[in-house]
């Protein structure tokens, strides 16, 4: 880390700042933040799912034309080392193009999502990798979108994807990993709504627009929003007839549970075998589910049939989910589903997948609002010992040791300070317990073991001091 | 994720491939590296150290001129969205400046290493943490540097530094970071290596040379290579006379133990305040060492003075370390030392900070070649259980949640297949057992459970399978 001093003077009154719709994290939102991550990677693991990561940067002819014009638009484009214009596009150039001439000085580009790097991973370690191939990813990634609240220009993604297996086994066990992540967080009030592509299509089919599929999701996905009547006008303005709507109707505005949802849809979709395919898929998933949880200790997960659920439908082609939280004022925190021809982009055709992924900043917000991270999560040093002079500090070198020695995170305040200053520090720091070292303790052996939280004072040996704080790890 | 299918058949011909020198870590690779990541982790937080990030993209301008003119061009720098070539400077573009121009068509960059974030990180914090600030942070930097063997463009660097102590204190403890993280990681040849650039400082004064220090130093930093001929042809390069070399040589092949390398220093440097002082330190060091050790179960530390090392020495001005392990032929696995000024070039004088950084990469090479990854540190899932009909899959769900709750990772084979193709799903995954459902274990209750390594089977009841997979974890 070679700085050069001459540097130092010439750039010492620039005030830093972020780079726009950019983060740091303090050590006490990277607790938290660890916590969310560690919990739900945990439960990837119970279920068979391995971590994979792949590079920030990919090859920009990789990323383009998969996310749509506006989405190409948002990827950061990396510039060419060296002398980038000289292999510039004179054309481009004299024509001041900004958007044709990036191919021409720009050969990389950041990752936008975690599902195109992992369709190039899946392609080029064919030979690698046993089908199904089961892997989670939990990465940053970079999307050049105009910042606002809660929307970054850097975020993590927290992807979980089976590829090249059919078996509906794959939706159910989403279902419970949803059910069984967000519980170890905390979260008790949720909703895991499903859908399923197939009865959007088979629903398109029986008004007799099967070519208006994407109008009419795009549509009833904002019953939500802007209620029937913003729906019955979005459907007329997309070429939707009064009578196409009043069959709609009922399907769209379908109540009860989710058994009699599926009885009126089964009538509904009667002509329809995609329809009915879709049925019958998400009747196999609730069957996987209820097997599952059949001698299981975990809470039976809120799941609802939606039918208006849509997200990006182009890209599902069978089981769709979305997860709300109903203890805060927020969107989704997750969402998915099964998507076939993943790896059709780069050449290798006919694998399926379904997966998943957790809203981490969103979740954190929840978890901030409704206060559900532990005390545990804001664990940092255990204990300060505290350092009045030469004596004392010789004097709790060992101890220092044998307590770290024992897996307890403990400092040595680093030279002799005033009391109020170390105590300060240990506030700060939220660290729990204090040790006070002073000669009388020396000349007998007994420490003050100080609580920070309560204030009380004991006096303990050193080895009683390591095990009363051991025990509580 | 909205991916557009017409795109997909333009795009189905490209074979996709990993921008040049980055790589994807597979699930083994992943299990390694996070072994790795948390075993230093674990070491760091024990130690009183709290985990920070910083964003991948930074200003420009706080990066740049921070690394020198080479390190400027080694700065990965992010194209501006949207028209950028509307606000390029015009002179600069006329006359085909690709470096002139970067400035008015690049704001952003990628981070080149963690310690100017870091500086900038503590200026931007300064009211809100409570010094000493002990942090560390892992994280990957990327550096447009031509890829060779172990050199790559993205990579991680692993820091742990605190700022606001003079205390040596703080260097001792590095020593036993390193001693105990290294161990951890089943390490049991390296040497710590340390120096003091007061020391380096003292030789140049007692020579007559004070300002040719950075010379000298990069000279005898390479004894290793180039042996004591090749040093003294380049330092008479550098500027020095034979005279100078024949008071150097004593210094520079300095042999014995580290009290006999001190007692020695002090007779050279006797006239020299400035080394006297690097002495005193070092001596300190030591001393806290020794007084942490004193009543410790760590390994004592292979801790060697050597007046060599130097490091980039204009960065460093007190204790300068550097870690070589002596299991494989690898260069330094880690290096650090205590810089006075970090936060100066962003207007904040006056703070001191001592750190050090861990070479990944390089510890995970010596850890493949001398075969130190434990066994666990493989471990995926537990148990597959097979599935060979309707019936038996129906059978195994309730199993395999309660292994999962029993914290077992554990899968089903998510359809019905063959059993070859089950039992090479397991060993293409290095599941170690694989329980088998047929219809006389539905019948019984009794299953088999077979471990893939021996071979060997066993009848056990569901509940004495999670039992005994439940005590392995």
């Amino acid at each position: 880390m070679p700085f050069s001093f001459c540097t130092f003077a010439v750039m010492s009154n620039i005030k830093p700042s972020l780079a726009k719709g950019t983060r740091d994290f303090s050590p006490q939102e990277m607790v938290k933040r660890n916590y969310i991550f560690d919990t739900i990677k945990k439960v990837f693991k119970k279920y068979g799912y391995a971590e994979i990561q792949t590079p920030s940067m990919e090859n920009l002819s990789t990323l383009t034309g998969k996310y749509g014009d506006e989405g190409d638009k948002l990827i950061f484009k990396i510039l060419n080392s060296g002398d980038y214009l000289s292999k510039a596009n004179a054309n481009h150039l004299s024509a001041m193009n900004s958007n044709a001439l990036i191919s021409s000085i720009s050969e990389k580009a950041l990752r936008y999502d975690l599902t195109v790097p992992f369709a190039r991973y899946v392609v080029m370690h064919q030979n690698d990798i046993a089908l199904p191939f089961k892997r989670f990813q939990v990465q940053p990634v970079w999307r050049a979108d105009r910042p606002q609240k809660g929307r970054y220009r850097e975020f993590y993604q927290c992807d979980v994807d089976v590829v090249g297996s059919e078996s509906l086994l794959n939706e159910a066990e989403f279902v419970l990993i949803y059910q069984e992540a967000l519980s170890n967080l905390g979260m008790t009030d949720f909703t895991i709504k499903i859908n399923n592509r197939k009865i959007l299509s088979g629903i398109a089919e029986i008004i007799g627009k099967p070519e208006l599929i994407v109008d009419m999701t795009v549509a009833i996905d904002k019953l939500d929003k802007i209620g029937f009547e913003g729906v019955t006008k979005e459907l007329i303005e997309r070429g939707f007839t009064e009578q196409d709507i009043d069959k709609l109707k009922p399907v769209i505005l379908l109540q009860g549970t989710n058994e009699e949802k599926l009885s009126s849809l089964k009538q509904v979709l009667s002509a329809s075998a995609t329809g009915l395919k879709g049925i019958e898929e998400i009747e196999t998933v609730f069957s996987y589910v209820a097997g599952l949880l059949s001698d299981s200790k975990l809470k039976k997960p809120d799941l609802e049939l939606d039918i208006t659920l849509a997200r990006g439908l182009n890209y599902y082609t069978g089981c769709i989910y979305e997860v709300k939280t109903n203890e805060a004022a927020m969107g989704s925190i997750g969402g998915g589903g099964r998507y076939d021809d993943l790896t059709g982009m780069f050449g290798l055709k006919g694998l399926t997948g379904v997966g998943i992924s957790f809203g981490a900043d969103r979740i954190y917000d929840v978890m901030q609002e409704v206060n559900l991270f532990p005390e545990s999560a804001a664990a940092g040093t255990k204990v300060l010992i505290s350092n009045f002079d030469r004596e004392a500090e010789l004097y709790a070198l060992p101890l220092l040791q044998q307590l770290r020695e024992a897996g307890v995170a403990a400092e040595l305040y680093p030279s002799s300070a005033k009391l109020k200053k170390q105590m300060s520090y240990a506030d700060d720091k939220s660290i729990p317990y204090v040790v006070l070292i002073g000669s009388d303790e020396i000349q007998s052996g007994i420490l003050t073991l100080k609580n920070m939280h309560t204030g009380e004072q004991e006096k303990l040996s050193k080895d009683a001091i390591v095990d009363l704080l051991k025990a509580q790890q």
